[in-house]
């Protein structure tokens, strides 16, 4: 019994049942199915353009891809594994309703550029919707900054209590790590904006194709040099991966602290209704769930980075099917990161602050030690002997279970004579934060600098 | 406007859409529909045995559980994400067919202990199906070599020619690593058979249920100690996946071998046509894709391993949503695994040897080398004296393009008097092989000793 | 100009010198000295008993290599990269001392078992250690669970107050989840237990050796059972790092909680002084230090895990250059996880818990919700009504910033006419701890058999 | 006791020893020792400049950097670990010779941006020196490629013979990834080069620091914006390690395929003896010990890259111990690419092609198929139908084990009466090399052009 595939001449058996549904990859890169048409469209065009096929047969072929292109919209489609991906499913197709002109299509080209292409327009096309939702989180925490340069909160360092910072300038933190994390997509277009088509099996082909005009058509802004290089690389796909892995690091650490910022203990935050979920035992429960499920999520972006990465380890060149296991990881992460993005924003607005509470942790917990410590180097001493006095009489505070504001001038003096009366003053914790205006720094006049200089990026 | 959940009684606004959407899980955990309404019988049937809940009522909830396990067998089951999960939906389901008392179901446990053994019980099912399939393997291997202790092809290190060996000793190589893939999803099975129903929400019940009773119905050996690590722990899924991940190493160095032993270059093997595929380009290609898909497979593997690493880290007890994330890299990996050995063994199976290639192989490459050393150290030379006159001779042997073997008599005594005619016996490929008699070593009655010593363990 | 090396006979040029270099592993494997000498003496008293040498060749070597093993624990070794690797450093300086007998050593073996029984034989040694600290940490867990098992304290979910717990039932939670750890790495030694050696190369040898005689001497109980698998197996490392990251995952669950509770908003808990460190700058700091740095090495733990597994995909048999990079990440993992456990018990020890604070959390938390469901349920109303009436209860006593146990009877009554004034009882903390009692659960008498049975364990 | 830690002020305890032992990162960081005496200068002179110190001061304290940075350069410091880290180390060398007022040097700032900053001038100034090494690999593939337009070999897809190609067009494919290597690299620059400086602890300082002026003096090209992400910001190191994982990948798809040319089967390459090493049991191997090497080293980059991604998941903000975890993953990848690209570019450098072998090849493999089929096609005759006869004529070849050029022109007219005599000159490979003039494809004319591209682009 012959084999029936459109490669099957040389067989003289059909693959085996198993092979044909293992092998198949139209599970997933039917979600390539506009790209490979648009790519489709393109060499068309080029065949009829460089008389490589007849204008009439590309006319008829135009015709019935279009024709697939508007099924395919109206979801009329219908796939199947023994035809093994978009390429052979959507040529199998065309066949069916055009007859075997269709067959021209496929001159001066391989499967190997095709799904190369296809690949290359689906992640270009999907990277400006992942960085047009990163550019509205930027938006989100610069609008909540500026309402918050003056609401004071505990700044951490080693989730402890370390110095009383602006929430304003806490948010314009995360606003630097997303503004990066937005560079980082906009060079993955560099490396993304190439087009495959036209390199063949691997070794370009003798047909007098024009590539530039097919890449131009797509919208591709360059060609690949090397026909080689073209089939069998994957950089931009793990460029997108290791982006990925970066943001949603940066989500994971913005969720931690929302999620312990909204526990009991901390209390310094109320999610919204809308964006917490409840209990089906415990009647009282409202879970910050979709803090907990984009930084859970993180998971799958470093397992699809490290799965593409082991894949593509020692693979000779050009094209080995391990490459088919490229896509779905892709296909994961777009579908990850783009709701996290959004919904992450949204539960973001919906946040109140308890503005008060972080206030108040800032009054009763040291916090106001450096300003001390600093105090006394101002005064000349040297940072380290300061450093160690302050050091003391935190430990004396502790002791007698009150704040070093509660010291009398006396008791002060005693530590070091230095000391003042104008130290009540640099003990308040708004002090504290206005004071530090070094460049960067959480003083309200820098958190104002940072929130102009940011409104004026987001308008380029 | 009220939250209608079936937890919403202390929520005052509808969670959105898109947190309906993002959050839920039916998407995938449908997969484990089965599983959910077999614990929840288990459970029903253990509420009404202690009095919890009216006999009549169980008898009521029983009926209506059985009528939608008969509806999930027909595929007649249709679940929404509203419903958030399967255990929601179920429940759903239920209610809409009996009415409010559906509700006492979940009395005396919660949706985390109730996830956490619908997940066991999932991977408790399916470990058996990828131990048989390895011993399916194992057995392919054991007949294979049995075929071929006799055939002789060259030994590797470096992907240089060491020496020659007996490819019934390679497949038993194999054999042992696979041995050892089975020995760790058996062990798998110890932290997997373990029923955490019971614990409830995190802390156990007031209810005085029998969870003993409920483990028995349900076929697991042993329950959970404590409540807490009941429902956080994922050690069992995580186990499986680093074991599949050790296990589809091992695929991929098998894959490798063979994907480069079908290369017109070395020419050992042919695939059956029905475990290979064309190319819809070049006429002549006989791929071996087969090897190439289960060696790429490997990389969601690995994915999925770290994937599941990075999510449970510093994750604070008990249940948080993170978990939600544990199970589609799991299911994942057995709908990798599973047929990855299936079709890989059926690839085996179909292999056809070219047995005088590999024996041609080994006459024409110094790999007699050893053979050589070793003659002159058994007549009283160290080692390391034979070692480098035995260099000289093959570096000569290379300038004349002849091999060991070719040089006659006379030319050998120059290299050293200690050589006699004898040693032409020793140079020939199956003396070699034949020699290498130590235990576990190639030699032909060493490789029957491994294959009948894997029959009793296979027959066990 | 010749090429010097001991395996140079064949070669013309000598190797470059940064090749020697980078290909040396001295830097590392002289880790492993004491390992390889003392496979060394089991592989030359075999040599002798099986007269493949003469007892008095045999006799010298033995001086030799204990002269060398007496000077390596001295520290008067001094190695060089020119010998590439430790065997034949110790090779050459046995050479050296001895003269050219010293050759005599390497017959019959190769580098390739000579490494894989060195590097197994490190792993067999110090996995108890590693067991042995679990063991440790586990006994104190059972200490402090002892003296705890009446400290009420919030249980989370979601990082939100869930139901009251014992502190006592928290700790024997970890205490699970160590016991499984140690199980792994009890199962671990079972592929480590075996011994490679005789392999040689790849595939046996021609020798008369007589393989369990040099397992036994070196303390290996089993031999492996095909040469091949015997140089190119490291399941056993693989088995490690993956155990090692799923207690290190442990850790970083306990490390994450242990930072929070020390947390000013948390305050559930103090450190002592010996386990923290303060700050450069800020003079009242006192951080979790250990708890952290535990925590972050999570990252060298999962990195070496997927380090080797990336590693060793897609290598063909028998042994590869690659392998060479097997031990530095297991050489990595032993060193981070031995401190870690080391430091991390004496950490715990040295906690003080805040009982007080604990406790007083749980009073004003709504955490006793659930009591007042399953009062209503254990009246006959359906669970999830229950749940309905309750959600809204406390909905209204945070609109009125009262708890649950403040309404009155009355108040009470209107919610449900199935409370009476019994249910009081029910929403006190200790209550609802002590009633859960089923199997495994938090109730006192539970947490009891758990610590008992925990007692028996250790005590095997 | 009192602690007598710089900052044991408020501490009653000492630390334990181990716990200073485990915390300690001086092992590591001291590999940052020059940059850190370079920061602190910079930071020095501001003060002085700012008036924050005295000159008189800042003259002391600058001498005494000088001359501990004198001894750095001699080999002539001793660190401890007692002192932590590296920056505690040089304070305290620093105090020992010039006594306190050495304290005033760490006026304005903090170990959380000391340490942010000394690492990112660690990653500034070694970025470059990659790159410099990568150019020059891609000036040795240009300069091989000039020299092998014309040399023929199996180009291969699936590890099977698809069409013949040439080899400088295989050695450009190379030049594109190494090209895209330097690219990101370069990108990654971007975000190295920015001063942490000035931050402090988290939150800015209250002193009149200069930023800019110390940026300046280290040479930074800009400032971080925000004071919060300068101390938590490790993207440089997670660009850099995931730009080096994906050059790793490209070098091992270079070193397996070497490492396959090198075998007897493939017999194309023979690589000189200095890149190469022996065995110590087998006189005649010659291992390709470089290449697989290099492979090799991905898993531990591979490793590293994901162990930074998973120590930094969920961290809040600002500094955290675990932080302390980003350097040594960083160092190490360093110090492996750094050799391997080195090492792999004198390797290549030193191989010797065998044309005759890899021409031949290509004339015994069917590879020319395509062109029969695009010859046929050519002629009108629809690819897809063209394509299966000529499936059916390799079948048939194959029976008859002769080649596609070895059947007469009847014999091929019976296939199809569209093919004339001129097929046969469309048969031989370099004819199908030639024909291959689409761009970027593998023609003689295309390599060419490719090659005075690179040319061009190295100039730059």
């Amino acid at each position: 019994m012959a084999n029936k595939k459109l490669w099957g001449g040389r067989f003289q058996a059909p693959t085996s049942k198993e092979v044909d549904q293992f092998g198949a990859s139209i599970y997933f890169d039917q979600l390539m199915a506009d790209e490979d048409i648009t790519c489709s469209l393109a060499h068309l065009h080029m065949l009829a353009k460089t008389h490589i096929i007849d204008q009439a047969d590309a006319d008829q072929i135009d015709a019935g891809l279009r024709d697939i292109q508007a099924d395919l919209k109206k979801g009329n489609l219908h796939f199947s594994y023994e035809n093994e991906d978009i390429h052979m499913n959507i040529e199998s197709i065309l066949t069916d309703r055009i007859g075997p002109v269709a067959g021209k299509l496929h001159t001066a080209r391989s499967r190997n550029d095709q799904v190369a292409v296809d690949f290359h327009l689906y992640v270009k096309r999907r990277l400006p919707k992942v960085i047009g939702l990163l550019k509205g989180l930027m938006e989100t925490l610069v609008t909540m900054a500026e309402q918050n340069v003056e609401t004071i909160m505990p700044g951490y360092t080693h989730l402890q209590h370390a110095q009383p910072i602006s929430y304003g300038h806490y948010l314009m933190a995360y606003y630097q790590m997303f503004k990066r994390d937005c560079e980082r997509f906009e060079f993955n277009q560099h490396h993304t904006d190439m087009s495959p088509l036209g390199a063949a099996a691997l070794a370009g082909t003798t047909f007098p194709i024009d590539r530039e005009m097919t890449a131009k058509e797509i919208g591709f802004g360059q060609v690949y040099a090397n026909s080689l290089d073209a089939v069998s690389d994957r950089d931009f796909a793990l460029e997108f991966l290791s982006n990925a892995s970066i943001m949603m690091m940066h989500l994971s650490r913005f969720c931690e602290e929302i999620s312990m910022w909204a526990s009991y203990e901390f209390n310094y935050i109320e999610i919204s209704d809308a964006y917490t979920t409840g209990s089906s035992i415990m009647p009282q429960k409202k879970n910050p769930d979709m803090a907990e499920l984009i930084r859970g999520k993180i998971g799958r972006v470093y397992g699809d980075l490290i799965g593409l990465l082991s894949t593509m380890k020692s693979l000779p060149l050009a094209y080995n099917k391990d490459l088919q296991e490229d896509k779905e990881g892709v296909f994961d992460v777009f579908n990850t990161i783009i709701p996290s993005i959004k919904i992450f924003t949204h539960m973001l607005q919906g946040i109140s602050v308890k503005k008060q509470n972080m206030y108040d942790a800032t009054t009763n917990d040291y916090s106001n030690a450096t300003e001390l410590a600093d105090y006394l180097a101002a005064k000349g001493m040297p940072f380290r002997q300061a450093h160690g006095i302050v050091g003391k009489m935190v430990y004396d505070c502790i002791v007698k279970q009150i704040n070093l504001q509660d010291l009398s001038i006396e008791e002060l003096k005693q530590y070091s004579t230095l000391i003042d009366s104008d130290v009540y003053e640099d003990l308040k914790p708004e002090t504290a934060v206005k004071r530090r205006n070094s460049l960067g720094g959480t003083g309200f006049a820098q958190v104002q600098k940072q929130i102009q200089a940011a409104k004026a990026e987001l308008a380029e």
